[in-house]
């Protein structure tokens, strides 16, 4: 694909060859994310970062990637701070503000506003999530992280086996990076959930149409065992049809460290989109997980701030110009792993 | 007038010589506006963007033109964030506030109250709508929109026609455009109102009083032709005194296509402060407008950057420095229109 | 203490060494805060800004503190906005947030909380006020503006009189400003309260210990005269236990410009933690002492911005490089007294 200028709206965009292409940028960011070094390539370009649903990570994420590579953000985080109340149109919100920036990052609550957004915006869209729809860079992450951590254990996405947890019909990040995953060869997916919140079947189906193997699991332990990847997210029990249903599967989809220990192989990565949730009545990632090395959450959440850049730099056609801007950090920062 | 170390409180400040000097500075801005060119004269430098009230499009374009100028914008957004809510003083608010930028712009709900933070201020304060009251930068950026388009059409200001459409009474851009098409010479008015909604006394007394001819119509197709410029404004039904009235009214000041050319000359510029509501009950613009050339409203917020900026480098006193600090922008960049 | 790479949490962690060593910095910061100079020594580094509980004085203190060193400022300002709504742990927000930036300034409502965030945090978190517990950048301001007044007086903490005025038993800022200033030697406390309001008995307790002279007054005409400062603070009706205790008080602890004459020695300096409320029912502190030239309550928050730099700089460890990257400003500033 041909990334300078374009729109980053769906996963739907890229093909083998461009998340080849997003993941070397992203190789290239990180002395930059890691304060080794800083870059002035973006100085005097200006982000909009346009949030019309509330989220703290993903909008602070999207605004340190661009001051990393030097640039400004002006950001919008409320609907009812916006014009959008008075009765303005998506059309006439993207015409103004696309006047404003040289890059839009936005999230919406309804589904395809984003993708309708862009279209009357003078300047390339990043979807930062519109609804129960998309949120490609949360699955560029993902995969990145999967694809490094397979790396480190000499492995590569290719032929790996990956156990995707919990609530897989609502999910939106399940949704988006089994779509990723797809593109690639011989993968075997464990699909681990309750019957009521299974994975709906058209995912299902392109995985089977690529020729990959699929497997369902309605209980963890069976499902986690022999896998390289797991992949939990969180089950909240409003989405069952009845606190019945509920109730008869909490404490089912929880991993802790015992749980690990007894079923997983060694060095199996444990991943997650965030927030867990930590309250004592959901907890499907345990806090006594936190020592274990093959906890990726953190990672995951570092890869986000290369991928950000890796998509700006990419978009607004830079790449090649950080290197040549870059000066050595000279305040205080913590040795940090890369 | 002065601009060095000033504060921008409204359009009375302002006579011809101030109004040319402001558009003269406005369009040395457009390199930068357009990311030709990028410009570090402000490097280090703070903006104080304070909006006790909501807005987006204000903001931004107010934030994103002081970081074309290279500078920092610290941003407050919330009356309930604010000590004000505490009980403290505008007088305090604005001496504390005061040492923490180097210009304040700022927006609240209360007339008059920007001009009384203003004389507590240790830093010059630009008025950025202070309630039914003013938002001079918005009363400039539409006469230097009407000024460029007009000169497009190889005409002036002095000599032409416009008419003024919708509610005329409550619509503070309108009455602040007028106070300084008031200082032009030899202007045609039509003003097409409601007979409820029509332009107060003072503005029209003020207008004949300055030679220019004032024409009132209850109705639209006979004010719209033969003039050069159509303001259209939101005519919100809730200003009506009574049901009946807004119902004999409903749709009589929407302006489409059908109506435009049936009733306008060729090439009649069509302006609106916006945000223009796209609601059904309303259209006051219809979007099959959006592609007719004549359409300046995208291009009004535009040159509402070019005229923030050139507040912003006139008040700081750093017009002439603006070009020896600039550099080409190197990203990429969509073609505009200069 | 060692500050490089320190959280900055409480001022139990600064001795007279420390101080000295962070006034000694903050002096060299105000060529800078007063727009005589400007510094990129901190260009591309990231403050992240978090404001858990609303503030507009002390989010843009230290968000205009770290841009006058250069550095970019992220900033989040609401408790729904964030992911702590959702059931994520303090742990995970703080392990996710510090991957995002190179030092957290974080204010909270739960006591304790900013010190569990830090643990976690992989980046240096500076404490902007966690309930009724800490916010040491606010003492520190305090102290440092009442060794400036009285050196101006040819004095010196050691050996000052002091009078403390209002509620003494909740007000976090007298609590945290007398731990520090029993680290000095032969002061003179004079604590002026309603009974019921009066000073914990382990602040009063920890004075005596170190040596200090302590005298407590329910009423404040003889609590305020022969004393070097008068730091008065609020005092809420809701306070007191019944509103016949609050109706018995009222009036009796706010100073205006007749009280001041009558009572206190010549050139006898104000001070206020600020915000001071200016509603009739309150005025602790009149309007009337505005042009009284021994108001210091101004001089305090401007002095924020120096200690503010001087914690950036020194956590950072770029004191010494601040003025290698200086160069004079060129817009227009006000003169301002140094």
């Amino acid at each position: 694909m041909q990334f300078r200028g374009s729109h980053i709206l769906s996963v739907s965009q890229f093909d083998r060859e461009a998340i080849s292409r997003i993941f070397q940028v992203a190789n290239e960011m990180a002395p930059y994310a890691l304060r080794q070094q800083t870059s002035s390539v973006l100085s005097g370009a200006i982000l909009s970062n346009m949030f019309f649903e509330p989220s703290t990570r993903t909008r602070v994420s999207f605004g340190s990637a661009f001051n990393l590579l030097g640039g400004h953000v002006r950001e919008t985080t409320e609907v009812k701070a916006s014009s959008l109340a008075k009765g303005e149109s998506l059309y006439d919100t993207a015409r103004v503000l696309s006047g404003y920036s040289d890059i839009i990052v936005m999230r919406h609550p309804n589904s395809g506003s984003v993708a309708e957004f862009a279209e009357a915006s003078r300047v390339p869209v990043i979807n930062a999530g519109d609804g129960s729809n998309e949120h490609p860079s949360q699955a560029l992450l993902d995969l990145y992280t999967i694809s490094r951590e397979l790396a480190a254990r000499g492995k590569t996405i290719d032929g790996m086996r990956i156990a995707l947890i919990g609530d897989l019909k609502y999910g939106r990040a399940v949704h988006s990076l089994c779509k990723l995953l797809a593109l690639f060869d011989n993968l075997h997916f464990k699909l681990v959930s309750p019957p009521e919140l299974s994975a709906p079947d058209d995912i299902v189906g392109e995985l089977a149409a690529r020729g990959h193997a699929v497997q369902h699991y309605d209980e963890m332990s069976s499902g986690i065992h022999n896998v390289d990847i797991l992949y939990v997210t969180r089950t909240q029990e409003e989405r069952f049809p009845s606190q019945d249903e509920a109730d008869r599967y909490r404490g089912l989809f929880r991993l802790n460290q015992n749980v690990y220990t007894e079923h997983c192989e060694p060095n199996t990565v444990i991943m997650h989109p965030l927030p867990r949730d930590s309250r004592s009545s959901a907890q499907e990632l345990d806090a006594d997980l936190n020592q274990n090395p093959n906890l990726a959450i953190f990672r995951q959440t570092d890869n986000g701030v290369l991928i950000r850049m890796a998509l700006f730099a990419l978009v607004l056609d830079v790449v090649d110009q950080v290197h040549r801007n870059a000066r050595a950090v000279t305040w205080y920062t913590e040795k940090r792993d890369g």
